[in-house]
């Protein structure tokens, strides 16, 4: 069975969503359709580059991932079809598949041409789910648009590292529901410049010196519950389950104790710096 | 496959749109459930009035929609099965469907006397979804209840004109997700009335002269993004998706730069009022 | 079919449910799955146990439930796979099931042992998916863990009954979408405790000496609804559809214009306190 899937900002009250799934079934009776998140900040493109980035993947291939978010046709914000790792992406042409091109490259990019008219301010009703259901019911990119060579990529969405490379400088693209501050930097980055070496992470007052694998692992359990203080509330740098580098408060909760976002006075684009020591020295590593 | 709707102010954290969705699954094995919404605002008439009446329309013929708003059966809110453009309406008879109703008559209105025990605070678990399962099946309205022949319409929902047929005075229905103000003034109204004179919405402190077609109607992409100066959070008033005029900001963010609602200060039922020339002057059109 | 539901505290903005959801679609195509809620408060165990407890009830016999709240492994907090009234619970052993097991053994409880790597980030991708597609596709528990006797059970979830038995101590466990807020004195516990006694219920300054059947109950449609004076705002017990007492105010808004939970100040742990005369006197019950 075919899968569409809707990434948006319509949010959860609108009707927007809800009459994308009623077209699609109206067109096609065999077919599921997820939605992956409509609570994208409006026409916020990097936090829904990362949130379709992540998401994607689980999904079976040929899967067609309609992203609604900042789509409206204008002449500086075309609509795509992309074909990328067996993947159907519809959207416009506004850099939101950064995070994801910078990795795998698109196989095919087409820019949509199948609009008779070009007003509507409803181009995921009007445009999309017509092409979602063409992909569904087997039909080829190749008579929707025409073949382009390029997507837009967003610009700061890619990490710096120094000449020297023993600097990171990264920012911040996601704050989650737990109130933890995910930054650009992947583990994959982390280790390519980090070879090893001890490295300080700060981020406006706050530094850490390591990065945890899971976020319990902060927590010592040899000692016995009782004695181990409060554990609640806790910092850390953890490798999330994106694989990027997210500095978290152990069992946060936003809307009571607080969180990183709030605690750690981050916020989305904020500055994450991480400076690596000149030399891996094994030796002081041992003594430490 | 049958497809039942649900649009509730159940919320998203509650168990109670689950337990309906079970229940459903209960009964009929070979069924789509889709959710329409279920953060319309509590007891919120008006606000489901408008989403129901955009969203169901997408959906095949024949599709059921359970509406779960101020729907405890009381001696003045009877319970409804209605049939209106071939899909089935279930709700009380609190108002829900006049903006529905008021532009296409129903078919076929029940009020349902199928309960047993008329005690339940869960009627859309105890009532809905058994009439829904029985339509879905193939039942007949006539079985659930008696005919009835008139719904109740919500007072004050449709705008009122002037004897002159120069005024149109509106009201705000709804704030949509990027705090965009939506009124109850229809294009067809608009056209009807105004017959291509020159007009001023106002809405407190706020006035326009033009409604665009689309939000990017407003740019002028003539002239290069660079020199176009700061676009985001012009102010306009569009005709949307759903056929209302609406009073917008471009690219708003309720939550970080406002939106129209807070930027124009304007809230649900809050009067908005279009003056039309005294008469269609297209010489002077041609002036300005 | 299938069902797979989920009840998470991942929000509905995150890709973590989308990302659940499409590793169960690429292991079974012939599967439902349904959301419960994404919205739990984060790491709420009691939230939680109540959700699930008046969510699961209306689904078929043979469903799978995966609760991702608190769910990291730890030496402390091991997953369990739950049968228990002919349902499937997948979650971690942190006292999530306290409500439900409290009223109904657990047929067969098991530890799940089949976990690769213990360090994940995302347990209910990389463990809970896995195993609700084995018993989804009707394996047995014995093969994906050990057989143990107990579950945890949440301290302070039940209420205290006073030796005399004319008290019952609560506190509340939940506040719904309405603000209203629900105890943990079931109908049950009350009628067997009250035993048609009179009561008063307090909670900080409010008090109550009636629990209605149904909201609407509290109002006297005999009266003519323009006699009646204001009625929204009325505030009001009742056994609410969970079967518990809930504190409540007829037709609240939160947003708007205040909710049992702020008006009367009531808030999770807060205490209710049931006060039964000494004995029943059907005489002044007569009189009153």
């Amino acid at each position: 069975m075919a899968i569409i899937t809707l990434t948006t900002d319509f949010g959860q009250k609108d009707y927007f969503a809800a009459a994308v799934k009623g077209a699609i079934y109206n067109e096609l009776d065999d077919v599921r359709i997820v939605d992956i998140s409509h609570c994208i900040s409006p026409f916020h493109i990097s936090e829904a580059s990362y949130i379709i980035k992540n998401a994607y993947k689980s999904f079976p291939k040929g899967s067609i991932h309609i992203i609604g978010i900042d789509s409206e046709l204008t002449p500086e914000n075309k609509h795509l079809a992309v074909l990328l790792d067996d993947h159907y992406f519809l959207c416009a042409n506004n850099g939101i598949l950064s995070l994801l091109a910078s990795e795998i490259k698109p196989e095919k990019i087409v820019e949509i041409n199948i609009h008779d008219k070009i007003e509507t301010n409803f181009p995921v009703l009007d445009v999309f789910v017509k092409v979602a259901c063409h992909i569904a019911r087997g039909g080829t990119l190749d008579v929707i648009g025409k073949n382009i060579q390029e997507i837009r990529y967003l610009k700061q969405i890619e990490p710096l590292i120094n000449s020297d490379k023993n600097q990171i400088i990264g920012h911040v693209i996601y704050i989650d529901n737990y109130g933890n501050v995910i930054t650009n930097i992947s583990r994959k980055l982390f280790e390519n410049i980090g070879k090893g070496r001890q490295f300080t992470i700060s981020a406006r007052m706050v530094t850490f010196n390591k990065v945890y694998e899971t976020y319990s692992d902060c927590i010592n359990f040899k000692i016995e519950k009782d004695k181990r203080g409060e554990e609640d509330g806790k910092k850390l740098a953890v490798f999330n389950s994106a694989g990027y580098i997210e500095l978290a408060i152990y069992k946060s909760n936003p809307l009571t104790v607080g969180s990183a976002a709030s605690l750690f006075g981050l916020q989305n684009r904020d500055t994450v710096t991480i400076k690596f020591e000149a030399y891996a020295s094994k030796d002081r590593k041992a003594e430490l």
